[in-house]
C-alpha cells in the first residue's frame, strides 16, 4: 500500500523521504525520485507531515514510539498522518502522545487495496482538528480519488474504517451462505452470482462474489487474519461506545473459525469456505 | 406488482385477461386493452400461459386451487408462471399439481418493486422445464430487463429468490449495526453513508441506504412482516437442502422482534431501528 | 417409551391395550398382561383413554387419522392422550379434530428418557380442559413422579415441552463451547466438569456433561436429527407467538450443521463436536 | 466477599492482616482479631501468603504494582494469590512481575456469592506451579468448600473461572427467552421454572430461577456490567487460544445491549429483560 500512496506524492510533486523494512522496497521509490532514511525517525525529521502505513496496531505503536520512531524525530508543528486499519484506542493514544509534544496527528485511513494505491483510487476517511485537515489536504488529493472529513477527532476516522469493513465482511458472509445453500439446492452458484451483480451493479460485490464463487482464495489480498483483527477491533470501538453488533460478532466467530483451522492466511472472502464446511460440502 | 407487468404485456402486443380481487386496479388495465375476468379460472380459461403475482404462498394456493382458480380453468399444455416469492414446498405442489392435469408449471420470481415492473426493469429468475422456458421467453421479455434460468426444477427459481432477498436483508442489517455505532460514536451516520456509496456504487446500497440513514421506514414498499416471511421460507428452503444459514437465523430473529414490537407495516429496512434501540437510541 | 409407559399402567392395575407397529415389542407387554391390538383403531375402540408416544407429527398424524387410526376407534367422550413431542400446530389440530368427534383431547408430553419411563420416574406437563386432566389424573400418576398442569389449551404443553428441550439443548451448546476453550488452553476438560458439577449439582449436567466430555455419542439415547427437529418446533412456536429466540435460532443452527454434517443419528450432545471441529480440534 | 474469606481465614487460626480502601469494612475484621494495614504493601510486608479480591483487572493492576502494592511490600518465597475473576492477560502479568521478583503467584478464583463466602461455601480453582499450590493448600481448605487443582499455569484458573461464569449466563440466556416465550404463550412461566426445578434439581437454577422469574433484579448480587466484563474476558480468554464461542458472543452482545439501554447496574440475570422487550412484553 505504502508504496502507492508514496508513489503518488512524488507524483504530485512533493519531496518525499521513505522509509521501509524491507530496503528494497524502498529503493524502487528512491529511483522514482525519493531520498531514503535508516528509521522513521530519520524519514520524520524534516518533514512537515509523515505517513505511516502499516499492517497493524503493534507495527505502529513500535514505528511511532520506538527509539526510532516518528515521534522521536518529529518537528512541533509537524503531523503526523496515520493511514493504516488501527484500533480506536491507539489513534487516541496517538493523538494524545503527539500532542504532548506538539506535534499534530490526524487517522485517515483508507478504502482500496494496493491497484487502488498505485491508481490513486484510495478512499480517504480523515478525522481531527479542522485546520489540520485543510493544511494536510493536498496530501489527501494526492493519494487518493476521494476524501471524506468524518469528524473532529482522529479515533472517529478509524470507527468508520472498522465499521466500512465489517460491511464488506458483511456481505462476503451473506455470499458464502447463499452460495453453500445455492450448491445445494443444485442452482449453479455463478447464475446466483450473475442475477446478484445484476441487482447490486456494484464493483465490490462483483470482484469479491467472483472471488468466492470461483475459491480463488490464494494468494491473499487481505488475509483472513487481518479480517479477524478488523472484526475483533469492530467490536472494541462498538463496546467503548456501547453499541451491539450481533452480525460483526458473528463474523469475528466466523473469521476465528477459519484461523483456528488453518486458514489464516487465504483471502478473508474465504470465510465461504466455512459456511460450505458446516454445510458438508 | 401485477399492474405493471400487466401493462408491459400490453404495451409489447400480447392479448391480456386480467383478474384482480379488487376491481378497480384491474379497470385501469382494461382502458389499456385487457380483459377483465372474473375469476382466476375465467381468466385462465383461453390462456397458452397465466401469471400470478401474489402476496404470499396462501393466496398463491387459493388462486390456484380454490373453487374458481386457475388449475380448474387452464387448458391441458397451458402454462402457469408463478411471478410471487413464494415457498419452495409450494412450488413443488404447484409443479406436482399442474403436472397431474397435464399443465404445465414454472416458478419466475423477480426482483424489483413496482416503479421497476413498471418501467420494464425487472430482473426475472426462472426455473423449469428447458422447453417450458424457451416457449414462454417472450412474456419474459416483454416484462422485465433481463431473465435469468437458474434450473430445471421450478423451485430452484423460489430458492434463488430467496437467498437474493437474504442478500439484500443482510446489507440492511449491516448498515442498521454500523449506522447505530456510527451515531454512538458522535460521526454522521450520513457521512458513512457518503464513503460507502463511494466504496459500493451501488444503487441497492444508495437507494436504501438513504431510507434507513433518513429513517423513512413509512409508507412501505415491502413491509416488515413480508421481511420475515421470506426469512422464513429462506430458512426452511435451507434445511430442506440441510444448508445452515446463521445470519439468514440472525436476520429472522430481528424482523421478528420488530413484528413483534408492532413495526410489521412498516417498510423491511426499519431493521435498523432495532439495532439503534438496542443501543439505546 | 411407550413399553415403560404401557408396564406402569399395568402395575397400576390398569386394563391395557397395545398396538405397536413392531409386534415383538408388544408380545413383551402382552406377557405382563396387556391386550394385543392390530392397529390404532383397535386398541381405542373400546377405551376410555389412549395413550399416543411416537416419534414425530408425522408419525402421530398417521396413528391418529389413518384409515384404523385412532379417531376412527375412539368413543365419543372417551380421550386421547398424545404423549409425543409434536409441534404446536399438530396439538391445534388434534384438539379440533377429536373435538368435532365428540371425543376428548390432551397434550402431556414428559420428560424422562425411556429408563426413567420404565422406573416411573417422567415429569408429565398436561394441558387441556380442566375437567378432563382431572379425569386423567390417575393415569399421569401411574407413569411419572411429578404432573405438572401448565395450561387450558393442549397446545401449550408441547410449547413448554419444547422449551424444555431448548433449555437442554442450551445446557449442552454451553457444555460445547467451554470444554472446546478448556480443551485449547491446556485444561483437562473433565476437571472443568467436575467444578461445573460442584457448582450446578445437577443430575442432569452431570449426566450429559460425562457423555460430551467422554464424547460418548453412541448409541444416541435421542439422536441429533430429532433434536433438530425439536429446535425447528421450538421456533416455530416461538413464531406463532412473536418471540424471537436467538439462543434456539444458533442451536437450530448448530444441529442442522451435525445433521449436514453427517451427524444426524449420534446423540443430539454430539453438538459438541461442532464447538471442538469449529476450534480445530 | 474479602470480608467472608478473611473471617475464615481466622476462624481456621491464621494470623490476618487485612487493608480496604474503605476502613469501616476492615474495622469489623479487627474485632474478629484482624491487624488493620494502612497499604497493601504493608499488609504483604510479613506475610507468607496475601490473597486479593477485587472487582477487576483495574483495580487488580493498582493494588498490585501501584507505589504501595502487593509487589512492593511482599517477601520473596512469599505467594500471592489473586481470587478475583481476572483476565488471562492480568495473570500472565501477575505471574510475570512476581516471577521477576521473586515472588510467588497462584491465581484462585472461586465460585460463590459472598453469603457462600461467608460460610465457608466456596469453590476454589487454583492454578500454578505444583509446589506452590500445596503450600497454600491450608490457606484453600480454609476459605472453600472445595478445591480443584486445574492447572500448571495460573492463567488457566482464570480462562476456567471465565468459562463457569459464562455457563451460569447461558443458562440465564435460556431461561430469559423461554419465560418469554411462555408468557407469549399464556403459560405462566412460574410452573415453567417448577417444571425445570423438576428437571434440573439444580440450585443454581432455582436461585436464578426464581429471581428471573420473579423479576427481583435490584439490588444486585452481581452487576450486569460485571457480567458483560466477563462475557468480554471469556471471549479474549478464547480468542487467544483460537477457540470460537458464538453463545458467548451472542451473550456479550445482549448484556452490552443491557448496559447501553441503562441497566448496567441491576443483576446480571436481568437479561431477562431483554428477551421480554424484543418480544414486545
Amino acid at each position: 500500500m505504502g508504496a502507492g500512496i508514496a508513489a503518488n506524492l512524488l507524483r504530485a510533486g512533493f519531496a518525499v523521504t521513505v522509509y521501509n523494512r524491507s530496503r528494497e522496497k524502498a529503493e524502487v521509490l528512491a529511483a522514482a525520485g525519493a531520498k531514503l532514511a535508516h528509521s522513521p525517525a530519520q524519514a520524520s525529521a524534516n518533514a512537515d507531515v509523515v505517513m505511516s502505513m502499516l499492517a497493524d496496531d503493534q507495527a505502529t505503536e513500535q514505528v511511532t514510539f520506538g527509539d526510532e520512531g516518528i515521534a522521536a524525530g518529529l518537528k512541533p508543528e509537524a503531523v503526523h498522518i496515520a493511514n493504516s486499519t488501527i484500533s480506536t484506542a491507539l489513534a487516541r493514544r496517538l493523538a494524545g502522545e503527539h500532542g504532548t509534544r506538539g506535534q499534530g496527528y490526524l487517522s485517515a485511513p483508507v478504502f482500496g487495496r494496493p491497484d487502488a494505491a498505485e491508481a490513486k483510487r484510495l478512499i480517504v476517511a480523515v478525522a481531527g482538528s479542522a485546520d489540520l485537515v485543510e493544511r494536510c489536504s493536498p496530501v489527501f488529493d494526492a493519494i487518493g480519488r476521494r476524501t471524506f472529513v468524518v469528524g473532529d477527532e482522529p479515533w472517529q476516522a478509524n470507527a468508520l474504517k472498522l465499521c466500512g469493513n465489517f460491511m464488506i465482511a458483511s456481505m462476503m458472509e451473506a455470499f458464502g451462505e447463499a452460495f453453500t445453500t445455492m450448491r445445494k439446492a443444485g442452482v449453479d452458484h455463478h447464475r446466483f452470482l450473475d442475477v446478484m451483480n445484476e441487482l447490486f451493479a456494484s464493483p465490490v460485490y462483483k470482484g469479491y462474489g467472483t472471488a468466492m464463487a470461483n475459491e480463488t482464495f490464494e494468494p491473499a489480498g487481505f488475509a483472513m487474519k487481518l479480517g479477524l483483527k478488523d472484526m475483533r477491533l469492530v467490536l472494541q470501538a462498538a463496546q467503548e461506545v456501547a453499541a451491539p453488533m450481533p452480525l460483526a460478532s458473528l463474523l469475528h466467530d466466523h473469521f476465528l473459525a477459519g484461523v483456528a483451522q488453518g486458514n489464516g492466511e487465504i483471502d478473508w472472502c474465504g470465510i465461504a469456505k466455512l459456511a460450505a464446511k458446516n454445510a458438508g460440502l
